[in-house]
Order: structure tokens, then sequence, then C-alpha cells
């Protein structure tokens, strides 16, 4: 080792050159890894403002679109009424007693709309409202008319499923509403959902589909019936007001609403939401991809990547945290059940009543108002995703008023016949 | 000043002095200090091995006492008919429906059963067994013949409320276990309770007293029906194998049984228990009196002193844990008050069925059945205290299943006179 370039004489310009060029060649690193964004949009250009293939836009974000490829993993979609056989009795006559499977996932929309049975898809254009990227465009090219257009009429214009241009603005990234039903929600409540927070908005992309929805009658427009609020009591009301009803039961008569996944709306107020978390917090956590995190867009339960999600804040370990969801899920589906076979109970009641001649016609439509309210009860936890852990104390209220209304409808019905 | 002694020469000597006598002052301060509760044990004697008064072992330990003698500032005791007017009916036959009052705490023991109705009296002896520290030492004095013995008989010797001796040994102040049935019910269970760790201990305390019991048949004996388990259906099971009912509703003639403050058995299972939180954590927060940190030995609701209680480990803020509670609790309550009124409704119903002619005695037998789940469930968690904080989804599950047995006890008496 040559000790004069060691010595006390030489060893602090030794230091600061040697500094000097260890600082250029990070930057240089640093340059061409900010930079590669940049770089990729020259040679690829700019992704397109109506791109709605994922594809595309996977080339300039490969690793977001890599964890969006992961949701091809979930394949199964068995039946609601293996687990919940009770359903198939309280949908009848509407096209979820014909068959209910349950959801695969983003990538699978388009292609699982169209094996739905054609009896789910009599409403037409609209359903095919939450199933496909290219709709803000279509809706911009057709406006209202196209709620009412065919359903085919539109699906065979559909090429890809739910991606990024549902959430995303393809010039900045930023979040962004693509779905009118939730713009015009926030403004007859009296609220602009532009001036919404990042972390508002971080809840607000999903709910744009993943809330409890109806079609308008005559517009056949999607319509969320928040004006009252968003709680299960609140949107019964807002029904009840309009004289809403989206079928009759062809056993009862009763004219029902029918209450679709309502996720954002239950998240609304629970422990988590109230604590500021959002959506993506558990649904899209942070995930290392070889040298580099980014938000997962393999949406699914959190329990399957506890890790990541869950564990971020909850440091108690993987084991005890699935058991506490279990423990909550397993205490709201047993209370699920009764309330779904209450329910069937009271249909089979008002049915019998109305089969029987000198029926109390004034106490049988009591019996239909408590049928109504029972199974609104039910459904509005039954279809929202999560066996009540999006807020364990509201689904198991609405789930024990659920009981209560349907019994009354049995009574009612009962004493009909007396 | 003289500068010599500040030289260089004399400074480090004088530094060792100097530190050695400081050294000295605080070993002295520390052994006075340390040695302080040994200094009084010499003036005031050992605590004796039976000392019931909270007052003389406030001398060895007077901070713990001054957290304790803040239970007197709990002074009211609403009526629980005020909030659940339900109750009064539901619990026709017994003492509670002459009078219920909410309690005032561990203080007021002795007082208030005294003034409480002597409807509410009438087993005798064994209702005084959670009123006093001088139980056990009675207990062991008069052997099982105890509970047995008249109400006055014993309550005439008591002097003292539930305090120090309950829950502490005297002579290592270690967690001890006074109370036989907790015992029992351990040991029928094949456990040993004196194998709990020390955190289990801080749970177990308050289980003698804090948990559902009845008096055996014929010994009159305090026992915890826990053979099967300590959740509701569990108990619910050991009561109807063994046939036991504790009283006849006089309208309904059902053999009921009956719920009590089963906290302990409810926060089993819980996420704060399984967490490994005991009773103490949030109910014996740590508070800070003057330089000193004792274990608060004022019992009442953590909601009273939050930044003790919840806030070592919630750091969300007072105002939002606050909100959450009373969330749970508010919805929690009004799911009980639609139980109750059924369960009351049950009552009328059966009521009415038994003063009819000509009614089908299966029907109205299965009706009793049926009477007889639904006010278990409901009782089970509406005497408990925290509203169903203390496990909110498994306290909502009791009361879905109370809503739906109760029903059922309805259409049942009403399909008996039909």
């Amino acid at each position: 080792m040559n000790k004069k370039i060691l010595s006390g004489k030489n060893i602090v310009p030794t230091f600061f050159f040697g500094a000097v060029i260890l600082g250029l060649i990070f930057f240089v690193i640093f340059s061409f890894l900010s930079n590669n964004r940049e770089l990729q949009r020259e040679t690829l250009g700019e992704i397109g403002a109506k791109e709605a293939d994922p594809a595309v836009w996977g080339q300039y974000y490969p690793l977001h679109y890599q964890t969006y490829m992961q949701n091809f993993e979930n394949t199964e979609k068995p039946s609601h009424f293996e687990t919940k056989p009770y359903m198939e009795k309280i949908y009848a006559g509407t096209g979820y007693a014909a068959e209910f499977n349950e959801p695969r996932g983003h990538v699978y929309t388009l292609e699982d709309i169209l094996a739905v049975d054609s009896a789910r898809k009599k409403t037409g254009a609209a359903c095919n409202t939450c199933k496909s990227s290219q709709i803000p465009e279509i809706i911009e090219r057709y406006g209202d008319e196209y709620y009412q257009m065919g359903f085919n009429e539109i699906n065979d214009q559909l090429e890809h499923p739910i991606a990024c241009l549902d959430c995303h603005d393809p010039k900045t990234m930023e979040l962004r509403i693509s779905r009118p039903a939730l713009v015009e929600a926030f403004a007859r409540q009296g609220k602009d959902i532009n001036k919404s927070t990042r972390q508002e908005m971080r809840s607000l992309v999903c709910a744009q589909c993943h809330v409890t929805y109806y079609f308008e009658k005559d517009t056949k427009k999607v319509t969320f019936p928040w004006d009252n609020g968003v709680k299960a009591d609140e949107i019964l009301e807002y029904f009840d007001g309009k004289g809403f009803t989206e079928w009759n039961h062809p056993d009862t008569g009763t004219g029902l609403a029918k209450a679709r996944h309502a996720e954002y709306e239950t998240f609304v107020g629970s422990t988590h939401e109230t604590a500021g978390l959002a959506c993506a917090d558990c649904h899209m956590p942070y995930v290392k991809i070889g040298n580099t995190k980014v938000s997962s867009h393999y949406w699914t339960s959190p329990l399957k990547n506890i890790e990541e999600s869950c564990m971020t804040c909850h440091r108690e370990g993987s084991e005890w945290l699935t058991e506490r969801v279990e423990d909550i899920q397993k205490k709201t589906k047993e209370i699920q059940d009764i309330a779904g076979n209450v329910v069937v109970k009271a249909i089979e009641e008002i049915k019998a009543a109305r089969e029987s001649s000198g029926v109390d016609a004034q106490l049988l439509q009591e019996a239909q108002e408590m049928h109504r309210k029972g199974q609104w009860y039910l459904d509005y936890v039954m279809v929202t995703n999560g066996y009540g852990f999006h807020n364990p104390t509201e689904s198991m209220n609405n789930l024990g008023k659920a009981i209560d209304y349907a019994h009354q409808a049995i009574q009612l019905a009962k004493d009909a016949v007396r």
C-alpha cells in the first residue's frame, strides 16, 4: 500500500475527489431512474386520454400491471345458494333467483357478465355500467340514452374489463371519478366530489361501483339512493318516500327494493373509516416487487396478504388477526342465516294467506310492508362483501332488525287469515 | 472565591470527595424510600391475615387507598326500568321486578344491599357472598352451611364492603381467589386455578363476582354454570341438562333461568381478551399520584379515565375513542330494546293462550320453551355491564337469537289457540 497517499498531507483532497466521483455516479443513476418514465413516454408516447386497454397502461407501469394481472388468480365463482340457500326464494321474480354467483373480480367482469343467466340482464345496457373501462367514453358518446339501449348493443362494443382508466387520469395518474352516478349522488346531497381529499378519493374511486344502486324507473339511469344518507334505514326511507319498488315478489305480491353490494356505505362510519382509513389502505396495500414498492392492484380479501394489509397497523400477528376477522364473520353469518330463514318463512306465510279465502286485506298489506322491511335489512348485509367485517356492529344491528320485521310479517300474515 | 482550591492540582481529589458525599446522600434517600414500607410495618405491624377493613390496609398503601375511596364518587343508582322498561314484565315473579337499580360500586355494596327491596333477598345468606370482604372468613367458619343461613344472620355480622382482602393476600399482596365458587367451577372443568398466570389473575379476581351464577337448588350454594363453557348457549345447555329453572314466570308458567352480570364470560374470547388483556388493564389503569404510579382501585367505566385506560394502547385521541364505544353501545342498546319488547310480547301472548279455553297443550309448551330461550339470550346481554362493549359481535349475536326465539314463542302461543 502506498503510504504517501494515506499520509496526513494527501488524505483530505483525495477524500473530496472520491466523494465528488461517487456523488456523480449516484446522480446519474438517480436521474436515470427518475426520468425512466419520461424516457419510456418518449419511446411509447403519451397514454391516450381514452385508452381503456390495461395492457397499454402496463407498458408504462409494468409493476402495477403485474399486480393487476394477479386478479386472474381468483378463478372460482361459487354460487351464493350453496352457502345461503334462502337467497333463491327471497329473490324469486328476479334474475338473481335463476343464478347468483360470487364475483371473480375486476379482470373477469366482461367474461362473467356474458356467462350470467340472461334473466339478470333484462334492464339492458345499464347492466354494463360497472363492467368495462370503456363505459365512461360510451356514456359521453350516447349521453343518458346509453342507459336505455339494449344490453348487447353496448356489450358488443366492449373489449376491456374494469381497468386503469376507471380510476386514473391517464395524463397525471391522479385518481378520478369516471362514473356519473357517484358525482350526481354527491351533488344531490349538496357536496362537490371534486373537493375530496386524496385520502377520500382512495375510497371514492371504489364507491363508483361498490355501492348499492338502482335503475331509475323511466330513464333506467344508474342512481345511488343516498339523498337521505347511506345507511340501510336512510336508503329504505328514500325508496319508501319515492314509492319505489324494484319488483313484486311473485309469492307475496310485496313491492320490494333490491340492495346491492353496499361495501362503501357499510364502511362509512366504521371503526376503520372513522380512524381515517380508505378502501385502498386494506385492499390495495403497498407490496414490494424487487426493489420497488407499489400499491397492489390485486383487489381481494386483505386476509390473502395480511402481512401487507392489516399488519401495517396491527402488529399482533397474522394468526390472531385472521381469527378475529373469522370470529366476526362467523357470528354475522350465523345471524344472517337466521334472518334469511325467517324471511323465507314470512314469504311462505304471506303466500298462504293470499291463497286463503276471506283474508283480511288490511293485515295482509301490513304483512307485506313488514316483508319489504325485513328483506331490505337482510339484503343490505347479505350482498355486501366481507360478511359484516366492514362494519360489524352495524351489520349485526341491521340483521337484528331483519329478524324482527320478518317475524312481524309472519304474525300479520297468520293474523290475516285467523 | 479561593482560586487555589480550583487549581488543576486540587480539582481531582475535590471532585471525588464531592461525588462520594453526594452518593451517600442519594443512598440514604433511596434506602429511606425503599424501606419505607418495612419501616411502616415496623411501626404498624403486619396486616392481619383476616383484616377486612380497607382503612387498615390504607395505612400501608395510602395511594391505592386514595383511589379506592374515589369509588364513593359514584353516588347515583338509577333504576334499570327507566332505560329498559321491559325489564319489569320480564322479571315478574322475582324480586328484580320490584326493584332493579344500577350498581354504585364496591364501596357501597353493604349499604346498597340493605336498601334493596326485601323481595330480592329471599335466597338468604348467600346473597351476601359478593357484598363484603368478611365473607371468605365467614364461609371458612360456617362451611357450606353458610349458604343456607338467614340473610340477616350473616348481614348483621358485616361491617366492610368489597375491599382489599377480597383479591389480595395481606402478607405478600399477591392476587388471590377468596371465593369458593370460582375455584370449584375451574375444578369441575378440570382446571387448577392456582396455575393461572399473573395476567390471568388480573381477570380472575374480578371473575369471583362479575359472572353469572345461580343458587344450587337444595344447598343454596353459589355455583357458576360453566361446566360446558362460559358462553350463553353453553350455559343454557347446562341449565337445560340439569332441568334447572330459577323461577316460573307467573304470566306464562315458563320455567326460566336467570342470567347475572356475565362480564367475565362475555369478555372471554373478545378482541381485547384474546389480545392478552385482563379486566384490570382497562378498569384499573396506572394513574399518577404525585410522583408515584399506582394501579387505580376506582372501578368504573374506562371512559371516565380514558387517557389512562384506552389511550395506553389506542393513540387516536379521547374524542374518537369515546365515539367508537358509544357507537357500539348505541347499536347494541337499539337491538336490545327490540329484543326486550319482543320478549314482553311473547309473555303477553303466552298468557293469553293459557287463559283461553281449548288451548293446544303441546304448542303452548313449545311456546314456553321458546320463551325460556329468548329471555335467556336477552338477559345474558342485558344485565351485563358495558352495553355490549365487552364483546360487541357476540352480544349482538345473542340479541339476534333472543329476537328470533321470542318471536317463535309468540307464533307458537298464537297457534296454540287457533
